[in-house]
């Protein structure tokens, strides 16, 4: 059953009948009515009280109509909308809108309508938005399908807003009105009995009328569908995603939507992994959004920026937003740099950032000669209002056709005297911003979005088969048996169970050894005094192998004898399956400061070698790799595979709730698991279907 | 000598003379005098070869007007202004603006040009702004001293605006005009030869019409000065802070004003313990100046916010960033949660943030209620724009008075309905932000303020008279001793010349002891095999001895023998003397790792407990200091009093250009100095004060 199915019906109805439309202004179903009259199709009011409302014929019923509308949307009490859908579904309606509350987001009372709604969903054939949502807009079509004020007057555009909240929804659709822009469409999910993110998101990806694609996500019960769903729409449409939950809002967030709100940096590693552009605010999604919607550079993973500022103060804070960000600013090359120094007067900045001083009639020229540069992918530009030194519309409207390279232009003045520049811009497909900052970030958007469509474009790592399941339980040498079967090296070990199975073993391993408690009930092996380092006699043996037999367990206790690995670098490797992203990946530095310092990078799986050496590169003490002090760099691609490996493993086998490698000690050739802990939920799997619809 | 001397003849001059004032449009002098039409008092063009401009009499020169003008503007060749600044002053002017560049910023003509410039303003008694920079605007005086076009039209407000780059200073102006709040004076510093930042900040501190003043900085060359301006200012005046650097920046920079960028932590460090609001960007510094010029939160360390929303998903992006940014939002007391019970509909959020859903008519009431909750110091509302649901003006003005705290508004909607209740709101001394975020934003830049009240009214500890100057380097003993002189603990040592008194010392000592080498010439003990741990027996002493005196050094070495202090946290606290801000103090976490991630934390010299205890929390890895995995809770009192001692330290011995203690091993009670090297600098003081003017 597709994603899509029925939300042409839903989204871009030909008819729509409003249940619970009514005369008086203060109605819901009223405000709902008055904002439906730009629709160019057939509007049923829907009210056995009543013969005519606004204008408009009214129905006793759905049925009394006679003929299947495409939306129905239901303005009437949370108690009497199951009963409504389920009438709506009968009468062959495509979509439904439920805008009210008094759900999931609410009591019990509220959680076992929700739950009916769902019912008849699935059951069904009907599609349903919300409940617990303002509705949606559709200025193409000419209307809003909302009682929220303003959102039928917003103008048409190429941007789509999809919102977990209605707020945000309706915030970000004016916030880009407020800026000259329309949008395609502006949906608030609410709390998402039916559709949610990844339909509409489907929906938008092959919709002719979209451009971009602006998120805003909170809980995300079913992440593994988001994410195949927006890689799929990437390299049609631009995807930018805002998501909540940095600081502990759960409960806040619960008694919102109902939704969990999820671990927010798996859901910033998920969004990015998708190819979606990552930002942190509304005005951050929207600059974003108006940066791609004229325009976006093609997949490259390091897109390099060209930085033109006619004031150097404002350049040097784009300058220095950009860099901190890790937006790479080529410098120029000779032929470029010449061409800009024949341009600009002496003493001027010329290698990237250009400073051209005030603005001269060779200002276009120089635009000409960045944008040229082999290394520039995208040219920020910066420059006060200042009519006297140089036009940017007449600029910009000359250039625009020979810049191979997307600009991005900012600029400030007072209000009255900018005002039509940022128009004429925006006609000419020139993004402007106000101010320096914003400019820079809009860049950056550009820059963030080409990176995530090269990895995307990238053929993926293929998730295989699963594995033949694991029942039992593994001890530590049977998580390292699992962890070798993948191609991870382990220090050559024996199991023992009695005193002359680990002589035996401790006579044919390299000395020194380690000698370990094995045994189930034993999980803190150090604490309870079954780890014993530098063995290299055979009467230490003994005492460590008396040790053991003195530790206190239910069942009796087997030994390891395993080889002492030399000192190294100590990373953390991890993996567990989320119950809404799926198989992940995590690498952390070891020790305990790294772990006070929550030093470690996530990502899914499966990933691929270039996935892992990113994430390897991403942690803050990605140094310590190097070489830190006089210790040996590390060998950084035996590290990624050993990440490629986990990936492999934690996706082949969704049994595993949770693995454990710590640590993993680098070495400057190869890497060894000293340490490895299995957690199996035979649940995990069922859990993940129950997420799905 | 003052630094505020002649700057009201320069910023509120009553008669201006324009040297190089120019009939032909296209020049500066022509602009410059143009932007200066609506000046109300004697305005003079100077130019020999004209009688007449723009309708004004012109005069030959500044002589030829017979009276002494307050401020004279040079619109003339580089070349041409040291020569006229000298005239400027010989005829009694205040002061002199210089707009034009080509000076420190360009090459070395123009840095001699610079020095003249200033040896000008050190020999006489006029005071310069510039060079390089676009001059100031003075709106509520009705002038722009300015070629830059638009200046000549700000509005007036209670914002003042000081900026190191003339760009950045027009573009936040104008930030500031496009949000309908005007200016009270707009400065650009330029190349900052005479007057700086410190100067007009001591200006607006005492300025009736200035109510907050916005910082932006570059490089930083008189920070002491700086920061002690601003801390004088803070108690009357609001003051937020942008400076630049996170990146680097420095080439750039230096081909900008010339300026070196200096450090940006010490630079934040600074300001922030002078008690500015620190911001990112210049929307940033716009908002948190709007939101202070409406009125302040008395000083408190750590005000609560109350949040009130009317759309939970908007609120939720409000809660986040405020909880994430560290903002206190107290859960409300009992009687302000029945309060709001009773006037909310159930199955709302009361307890903060509270969730009105739709305003109904008690929203004014709610409001009320949670500016009378005693935990509240502020509160931020969010509201999309529903003229049906609710008027916020209506609420506010109602309300206004009775509201005994600070309320910032935010809200959205489309253009045109929403910019009359922005309007409206600013009237009414309501700071109103469009979108929930900049509203987050904002609220926080008032918590921050009132804690920076807090810290600055906190009786500072006192700088001591300059202790006994170091003159000959010390060795680690010699250092230790320093340390101890402070009250810092260190372990019990003896330095032994030779064998003879390393063995009575041995003899002295609690076993185990460490053996150390002792030569300022070996500064690498570790490398060169001269340091010697658990010397426990006779045998090892020898050992130690011997092996210490095979090491090659140009001078005889001596032997440090310690006992061997018991395992503990190890911390690396440093403290310098800054050319710019003097004495600072800076703590970090210990060990590879910490180095790596750079966790540290620095602030200004002398800091008391507080300022200690507050620095030492701010690291990202505090969780170590109580116990982590088990380690016991070190006594973090000690170590902050540690850093006090530091700081005492470093202030009273500006010879000392470095100090470090590496490690400090902190206990469950007390901590140990361990190493120390300090690092003399003769010249350390008189760099200072060559820095000042």
């Amino acid at each position: 059953m597709s994603r899509t199915r029925g939300l042409e019906r839903l989204f871009a109805p030909r008819s729509i009948a409003v249940v619970g439309a009514s005369a008086s202004p203060d109605k819901a179903g009223h405000q709902l009515l008055k904002n439906l009259t730009g629709f160019a199709g057939k509007l049923y009011p829907i009210n056995p009280k009543a013969s005519e409302i606004l204008g408009l014929r009214a129905y006793p019923s759905l049925a009394a109509i006679g003929t299947p509308v495409d939306l129905v949307a239901l303005a009437i009490p949370a108690e009497a909308c199951p009963a409504a859908l389920a009438e709506a579904d009968a009468a062959g309606a495509g979509g439904a809108l439920i805008a009210g509350g008094g759900f999931g987001e609410s009591g019990a009372p509220g959680r076992s309508l929700q739950d009916a709604l769902a019912q008849i969903c699935r059951a069904g054939s009907i599609r349903l938005l919300g409940p617990n949502t303002a509705g949606f807009a559709n200025p193409p079509a000419g209307f809003a399908a909302s009682f929220a004020p303003g959102l039928e007057r917003l103008p048409a555009g190429r941007i789509a807003v999809v919102a977990q909240s209605a707020g945000v929804n309706i915030t970000t659709a004016f916030l880009l009105q407020n800026r000259g822009y329309g949008v395609r469409l502006a949906v608030g999910l609410g709390n998402s009995v039916d559709v949610a993110a990844a339909d509409v998101v489907a929906w938008l990806a092959d919709d002719p009328l979209t451009d971009v694609i602006a998120l805003h996500l909170e809980g995300i019960p079913d992440g593994r569908a988001l994410v195949e769903t927006i890689r799929r729409a990437v390299p049609k449409k631009a995807v930018v995603a805002l998501t909540v939950g940095r600081a502990d809002v759960a409960t806040f967030a619960q008694s919102h939507t109902g939704n969990l709100i999820g671990d927010y940096a798996r859901k910033r590693a998920a969004l990015r992994a998708a190819g979606a552009v990552l930002v942190e605010t509304t005005d951050e999604l929207v600059d974003a959004a108006i940066a791609l919607v004229h325009g976006r550079i093609p997949p490259k993973a390091d897109a390099g920026v060209g930085l033109m500022t006619a004031q150097a103060g404002p350049g040097l804070l784009m300058f220095d937003a950009l860099r901190t960000s890790g937006v790479a600013l080529p410098s120029f090359g000779d032929a470029t740099a010449a061409r800009i120094a024949e341009l600009l007067p002496p003493m001027t900045y010329v290698r990237n950032p250009v400073d051209t001083a005030r603005p001269a009639p060779t200002y276009g020229e120089v635009l000409r000669a960045i944008a040229d540069d082999p290394a520039i992918d995208a040219v920020a530009v910066y420059t006060l209002h200042e009519p006297a030194a140089v036009d940017p519309v007449a600029v910009f409207g000359a250039a625009r056709a020979e810049l191979g390279v997307p600009v991005v232009f900012g600029t400030m003045g007072i209000d009255g005297d900018v005002a039509p520049t940022f128009a004429a811009l925006r006609e000419l497909g020139i993004p402007a911003f106000p101010g320096p900052e914003r400019t820079a970030r809009a860049v950056r958007a550009l820059v963030e979005d080409a990176a995530a469509r090269a990895r995307v474009a990238r053929a993926r790592a293929s998730v295989e088969a699963a594995a033949e399941r694991i029942a039992a339980p593994l001890d530590e040498l049977g998580a390292k048996a699992l962890l070798r079967a993948y191609g991870i090296a382990t220090p050559p070990a024996h199991a023992c169970a009695t005193h002359d199975q680990a002589r035996a073993a401790y006579a044919a391993l390299t000395k020194p050894v380690v000698v370990k408690v094995l045994n189930p009930a034993i999980l803190h092996k150090t604490e309870a005094g079954g780890v014993h380092l530098f063995v290299d006699t055979p009467e230490r043996l003994e005492a460590a192998l008396d040790a053991i037999d003195r530790i206190d367990a239910p069942t009796p206790s087997r030994y390891v004898v395993e080889e002492m690995a030399p000192p190294g670098l100590e990373l953390i490797v991890g993996a567990l399956n989320d119950p809404s992203f799926g198989p992940t990946v995590l690498i952390g530095m070891g020790g305990t400061q790294a772990e006070a310092l929550r030093d470690t990078a996530t990502t899914l799986a499966p990933l691929d070698l270039d996935d892992a050496l990113a994430l390897l590169a991403s942690l803050r003490a990605a140094a310590l790799l190097d070489g830190w002090r006089g210790a040996p760099a590390v060998d950084r691609r035996a590290v990624a595979q050993a990440l490629v490996a986990v990936g492999r493993l934690i996706a082949a086998h969704p049994e595993i709730a949770e693995l454990d490698v710590n640590p993993l000690r680098a070495y400057p050739s190869g890497v060894l698991a000293l340490d490895a802990a299995v957690v199996l939920t035979p649940g995990a799997r069922e859990a993940r279907v129950v997420a799905r619809r």
